[in-house]
Order: C-alpha cells, then structure tokens, then sequence
C-alpha cells in the first residue's frame, strides 16, 4: 500500500477539494505531468484501493479511502499544530507502546503519533493482554513531553478518555468513562487507555499515552465476552482514519487546556461522565481490596472513596466493580 | 587498581579476619598456594594502596584500604540480601542516574548499584549541575524494581534522605533535610537526591535513585558557596566505602519499610528530621512562585501550604526558601 511521491501529492489534491470534482487539466497542471501520467495515477491509486470517480468533463472526484491507515491519509487534512507533528505507521509490532517508549528514547518530538493496523502484543494496565487483530481497531500512542508537575500524572488518562468520548460521541454513540481509564458502551468495554511516565518528583518528562479502540470488529473471541467494537453498535463500518483525526484534533485541544492548567474544570467534565460516584464498590489497589462508597472525584482527578468505618482513601488507579446489593 | 583473583580473595580473607592477625600458614592454605606467592600478593596490594600490617610469628593484619572505590571493597562485609545485589563502578561517567537507567532498561536487577568515582555531568534536579570531582565525593545510584503504586512516588525520596541522614549521624554529625531532596549541616548542603522513575498509573516499575555526598572536599568553588563536605565539619577525612556501606545497609532497611506499607511511620520520621514546619517560605513549582506558611507533611509525604488567602496548597517537589521577616 506504499504511495509514490506523485500518487501522494495527488491524493493531497482530491483531498483538498472536499468531494467535489477537478479536471485532469487542473490535476496535469498542479502535479507538472501529462494529462496520460495522470491516468496513470489514477489507475494505480484505485488498484490500492482509492475509489475515484471519473465525469467526462467534469473531471476526478474522491469517493472513499481505502480502510487501511497510511501516514498520507493520518495527515490529509489534519488540523493540529503539536498532534501528530510526526506520525509513523507500522504494519505489525508487539505494541504500539513499546514502539513509542523506544522512539522517545531515541528522541522523538513531543506530539509524535505511532500506530499500528495489528498489535502482537498489545497490553493493558497490570500487563494485562489487549486483544488487537489487524484492520479492524485503531492501535496507536501518543509521546508527549509535558513538563507537567508529577503528582498530574492522572490528569494524563483523564484528558484522554475524555477525547475519545467526545470522538465517539461524534458518531452519534453514548459512552461512560469507567474509572479509570477505560471507556464503556452499555456496560462493554470499547477503548483501553495505558499511560506510561518517565518522571522526577518535580517533572513528567516524557508519556506515552496508548489507546485501542474496538472499530470495525463483527465479534469478539468469547474469552473476552464484555467487549464491544463501535462497528456492533452503530450496524456499520467506521471510518477508522476520521475516527483518529477526530482524537488527534481532541487531543491536542485537551491537551492545551490541560497545559494551561485548566484542572479543575477537567475534573468536573470527568466526574460528569462517570456513573461511579455515589456507588458502592469494590476497589483493588496492589495487594489490597478496599470496599467503600464513591463520595467523589479529588481535584487531583483521584477516586475518594469512604470505607465502613468511616476512613476515606484515595486512589490513583486500581481494579473497580460495582457491589452486588445484598 | 585493578585486582586478579587471588588477591581479591586475599583482600575477602584479611577482612574477614576483622582487624585480627593471621598466619601466613593460614592464608596459603585457605587460597592453595605457596608461602612465597601469598607474600607476593601482598605485595601487590601494598602496592596498590592497601596497608598490611606483617609481624613475625603473628602474621597479617588489614590496617587500612586504599581510598579508592572497588567492587570488592564496597562487598566486602556487606551484610544485605537486596541492595547492593549487584555493584558496578566506574572511573568516569557523565552521570550515575544515565547510566544506571541505562542498565535498568538493560535489564538490571533491583538492587543494582552503580558508581562513580568522577561525574562529568552530575545532574540535580530540574537539569541543574551537580559538582562531582573525582575520588572526594560518594556519587552513586540504586536501581529498585518497587512495584508500588505511583502516588507513593515521594516515598522514594523520603526514605534515601532519612537513610543518608542516618548514616551521617553515626559519624557524630547533625544534619537536617531540606525538603524535598538536601541535606544540609548548619545551611549548607553536603548531599543532593535525584530520583526517576518509570510508571504506569497503577504501579512504579523502575525507579533510580541518584545520591550524591560531598565527603572528602577540602574546598568549593567560589560560584557554590553553599555547599560543604563532611571532611569540612568533621576535620578529617571520612572512609567513603565504609560510609557507603552503612547506606546501603540502612537502605535496604527502609526500604524494606516502605515495601511493608509503613507510610506513616516514615513521614512521621521525615517530618522530625526537618524545620520547615511553620515557617513562612516561598515555593517555585513549575511557573508559579506560592507563598505560606508551612503548616504540615501530608500523610502522603507532600508540603502542605496555606496561602495568606487560606488556600491549602500540596507540592510533591520544588524549591523553598524561607522568607525574611519584614
């Protein structure tokens, strides 16, 4: 699915005319090649899968973009000034975590975007697996360098879940945050988010900020029986290329507000999208399980929760299922 | 300095005898080789710096190690299981925390120390310089593999500077630490903290804990007028493998502390150790500069501040400085 130079900038010109047609002189002009070298182009952009309709007189106008994600399509018309300054596309690596903790090493620029059709070995929180096959579900990290003061760190996951809600929301779907950081389509979980930091007490230096999104799935392997992809929901593929510019966008929106301080306010859009506060729960933190009720969110984004005897503890992260009513 | 084999076994032997002599019988016999040849390691190794007391009749007797920095001495005696597993040293590196990070994405174990006897660049924190001429000062970093959850990140700083504290006392010398990561002898600082780490929200999987102790300096240079060596107070020059030992000893103590969860018992500890409590102070964190009265270390070991506005502030690190009285 590689692109030649010329195939690119084309793209770019049927991208940049929002659907409606441009002649082959037009094209033939802006590329500086022969009206023959752009059918040529053409006839080689639909064989990678480019659905390009031709008029007699009327010209070329672009239908639809093949289902796979290219660095092309990521950028056509991304509007983001720090998101996605850089952004690399592999086929198949164990995760895109992994990929990107080994570019910020080498050091990559914050806003460095990595993404993968299939994830190896894909992880959650704890280690956990992540289920991730090829072309179905949006696999990528975000390197951010924030310079953000450490004990922010959960504000990191908070930012993110709130972009993809608001991405997904776009699509007509309702979701809930389940804390931490996962996020729930009627009780099923569609998106996993896996933040890592590289940090002093004083700084977050460096994150990767992993997300999986369940696109296009038709089912699931019945080991995993509480996941749903958006294609279950909605009856119909998404479009998994606008799906992430909408995120990118989101998240370099976010991620301004979140570098301009704007906590508080965050956390009051997180709580709000919570169903967890109010509820009797079970929380598993390390070693421990705590029992409790959730009382509220603390301006530093952490689970408050008052167990029986009246103690509150607070939570960065941790396992939480709701209490069956006894 | 560089020892072979049987000498580090002799260097191993004559330690263990404690201050006590022994037979040149006796040692030929343990490392399986002729009178003349043990006299000849002997030799060697006053050579390089080690006095060896040799009476007739009596034997051997370790007076003195030479003043430089080994494996086998910093081994030698060292009564922990975990920290100190494995020792590197080095003659000259830019910073002991690059390279330990190094090794720790390498796959160093735990308890992981590495050494060195000159820092080109010595780093504290947010990027300052850290002097750290050759063959005067302990300049050192531990690996830990802690798995603790991420908000008790702070706990890492308190318990290395209640452990250096520690060991400067039983060299009959008061220090105080200055929050977050000094210590200072009558206002001037003798060691500096850096720690990083590497986390999830859930769990610390790798922190390096850098250290570094101004020990044998008879002097600073004019632009670090507020730093002072432990040979400065105590007028003598301090054993630097002896005292690196204790740390270790007394870290691996506290550090077995913070595993079990004593949260409380160590801020308590970190608290008396310090006088910052009530005072007036200014605090730089990040942009902001805050100032207040210091009112107390929250159970989760950050500064709490009330604002002359009666805003409760919490900072995880940054810099303090009393207020002149006006």
């Amino acid at each position: 699915m590689e692109l030649n130079k010329k195939e690119i900038e084309l793209v770019k010109i049927l991208h940049n005319n929002n659907g409606k047609f441009i002649s082959g002189e037009n094209i033939s002009d802006t590329l500086g090649v022969s009206r023959t070298a752009v059918w040529k182009y053409i006839k080689n952009l639909r064989k990678k899968g480019y659905i390009i309709e031709s008029v007699p007189r009327r010209g070329y106008h672009l239908v639809e973009v093949p289902d796979k994600i290219t660095v092309t399509e990521v950028l056509a018309g991304l509007k983001t000034n720090l998101i996605g300054k850089e952004v690399r596309v592999f086929s198949s690596i164990d995760s895109t975590n992994n990929k990107a903790r080994e570019l910020a090493k080498g050091g990559a620029s914050g806003g460095t975007i990595v993404i993968a059709e299939e994830q190896t070995g894909g992880k959650g929180r704890l280690g956990r697996k992540w289920y991730s096959p090829p072309y179905t579900g949006l696999w990528f990290s975000v390197i951010v360098r924030p310079h953000l003061p450490s004990n922010r760190a959960p504000f990191l996951t908070i930012i993110t879940s709130l972009v993809v809600k608001k991405a997904i929301n776009k699509l007509g779907i309702e979701v809930l945050i389940k804390w931490p950081n996962d996020i729930l389509i009627r009780g099923k979980k569609v998106c996993g988010i896996l933040s890592e930091i590289m940090a002093t007490p004083d700084v977050i230096n460096t994150a990767i900020i992993g997300i999986g999104i369940n696109v296009n799935q038709d089912s699931f392997p019945s080991k995993i029986p509480l996941a749903t992809s958006l294609k279950q929901v909605c009856g119909h593929n998404v479009n998994r290329i606008e799906l992430l510019q909408d995120i990118l966008m989101e998240f370099e929106n976010y991620y301004n507000r979140l570098k301009d301080g704007c906590y508080r306010d965050l956390v009051t859009e997180w709580k709000n999208s919570m169903d967890i506060l109010g509820k009797e729960v079970d929380i598993v933190a390390g070693n421990e399980i705590i029992s409790g009720k959730v009382v509220s969110i603390s301006r530093r984004g952490e689970l408050v929760l008052i167990d029986p005897d009246g103690n509150k503890h607070l939570f960065w992260a941790g396992d939480v299922t709701l209490r069956q009513k006894d």
